[in-house]
């Protein structure tokens, strides 16, 4: 076990603080382009924040891949989803036959899609396409006890980063990240609740679309699981094992790892962003990788993302997650790289430049 | 003159109401496929309305184009912009040369640039890709007098129109605004101003960046030009004349011409804006072929925005103009049609349905 937490502290020590020079750089250029100053706006700042991550003031983005890791979850026994926990390998497979929402939108955007299995309650044949990073057949009911052991968490953060340096190693100039889970909004609230001390009922939504009294129940789940673990919203390890799910640590441990290699990060919805605060809570520096894909109709998203210091890029009313608001969010921060370094200077076009 | 008065009355009976029976069939289906009903949020609701404007329950976004149409403005006698009007056609060679960000982002999401002269103050050269649609070297000083008059606001708004007819012919499915015209937020904040009944000094903005003495002698401007004129606000094409642009109503004709031909409008921001007024307030129906492309910074434009019932698809600060908000969100608009039709139902999938 030791070891495995050597390997975690290995990865987060590669995760450095982004490149200021290739910032000032790239909002130099910004600034010598044929628009005002600043009037292309947060695509300005995505290619900025791009350029500071690479260390490259001239960011291409071409190789773009989303992760979409699944897992199920005890909680479920609670009764807080609209759906059964059967729809999770369902899904698993809709991915695999690309039937999904987050098919039809990486394929639009030019995204590979990473399909993980981190913790789905039934067995699955081998499949080409599926990797096979099961932890377990699903967490433990939050509601009762902790979600996972200590040795299950360190594994599934650190199989989840292991996708991610296989990707690097096919080219991965940004990652996506996406979730499958009947469930999952369960205990991606515990996490919200745990690190904001905000309340169950201010945090957890209707997920799928359960009606009121699923809400109730599930908000009941979450306190009971909050009162039943005591997670330690100072320790991103605790939280996790407390409260999380597989697919959550599985993502934790993918955002870790494509800032380890250099590469932003665009975080999808409700349970990503859970993903992304265990992530945060493991290693500040991270956040910096970060860019929110989009507001979710979760309630409880803002919270999240303001716990971050994230402002989405996208509010479309999704609530979908599978990573589908990150895909589309990733082309726009592509679109920004491409405006840096696409776009001809006022020299180059010979257009004049603002009166002083 | 009432002949070509008779071809404006002739576009404008083009325009049909949207197609219910498609579009009910594009919802219903949505609700098919395998997401939970409605979880993929605006997405659906523009694969709904682009059903109803197409009549196809299973529309196709193929044949994107954005028209950047530009023009001159007497108004910038009265000291409104902060870049000079030589800017103007040194941006059109920039478009012609596609070192302009509405290259970089039509090239990002495979759209077609249309370039039009509308009336830019000087004469070009003929080159292939650029429209000559001049219908005069820049309009007059609003601010002293109407812009146009009645012959060249007809004759603008059908050569605008005819662009897109030509579009059609080589495939249209959807069509994004975009302009290009140094002082042209000044009779936008006018028409914005007839049209609404707000004071400039609540519509006018900083445009390409003027400073506090620039934003002054432009919401004065404004006011000269609202008092000097007096433009009739339930007369679209009297406003046009008194306040408008040669862009304005080029914009204007191509959105009546998109809508006549059954393919939706991506409005871009302040200066579209305006140019949707003017189109809706000379056929009301127009406004449902319509979907804001995005939140400009220009101040007012919320206001415009809710004046034509449009909720802006995007949100990310920009103040160019040229389309370029637009076009990103025509890509979410062909994102959504790509949900509809690409999407595997949950029949189809052997997913298990919501628990009722």
């Amino acid at each position: 076990m030791s070891t495995q937490i050597n390997f975690l502290e290995q990865l987060i020590s590669r995760i450095k603080p982004l490149d200021q020079e290739a910032m000032d750089a790239a909002r130099s250029r910004q600034n010598t382009l044929t628009k005002p100053a600043g009037s292309m706006g947060r695509l300005e700042d995505f290619s900025v924040q791009v350029a500071g991550i690479t260390g490259n003031p001239m960011p291409h983005i071409e190789h773009k891949v989303v992760t979409v890791m699944a897992g199920d979850h005890g909680v479920v026994a609670e009764g807080v989803s609209a759906f059964p926990s059967e729809v999770t390998p369902q899904m698993v497979f809709n991915f695999l036959q690309k039937g999904a929402a987050i098919n039809v939108l990486s394929n639009h955007v030019g995204a590979r899609v990473v399909i993980v299995d981190m913790g789905v309650a039934v067995p699955f044949e081998p499949h080409p396409d599926l990797i096979d990073k099961k932890i377990a057949l699903g967490t433990n009911n939050i509601a009762q006890g902790p979600a996972m052991t200590q040795e299950q968490a360190v594994k599934a953060i650190l199989a989840g980063a292991a996708v991610v340096e296989a990707e690097a190693v096919k080219g991965l100039d940004i990652l996506a990240t996406g979730d499958m889970g009947i469930g999952n909004t369960t205990p991606s609230a515990a996490i919200a609740c745990a690190f904001t001390g905000e309340s169950p009922a201010k945090i957890c939504g209707r997920g799928t679309g359960v009606d009121d009294a699923g809400l109730q129940r599930k908000v009941t789940a979450v306190q009971k699981a909050l009162d039943v673990n005591r997670p330690n919203a100072a320790d991103g390890l605790d939280v996790l094992i407390k409260v999380g799910g597989f697919e959550i640590a599985g993502l934790a441990g993918a955002i870790l790892a494509a800032a380890a290699n250099g590469a932003p990060v665009v975080v999808d919805g409700f349970i990503s962003t859970a993903a992304a605060m265990i992530a945060a809570a493991l290693c500040p520096q991270v956040q910096e990788y970060m860019i929110a894909g989009h507001c979710s109709e979760e309630q409880g998203h803002g919270t999240m993302m303001k716990w971050l210091g994230l402002q989405p890029v996208l509010d479309l009313n999704f609530r979908l997650g599978e990573g589908t608001g990150a895909v589309l969010a990733m082309s726009l921060v592509e679109a920004g790289c491409k405006i840096l370094t696409g776009m001809a200077t006022f020299g180059e076009a010979g257009v004049s430049e603002k009166a002083e």
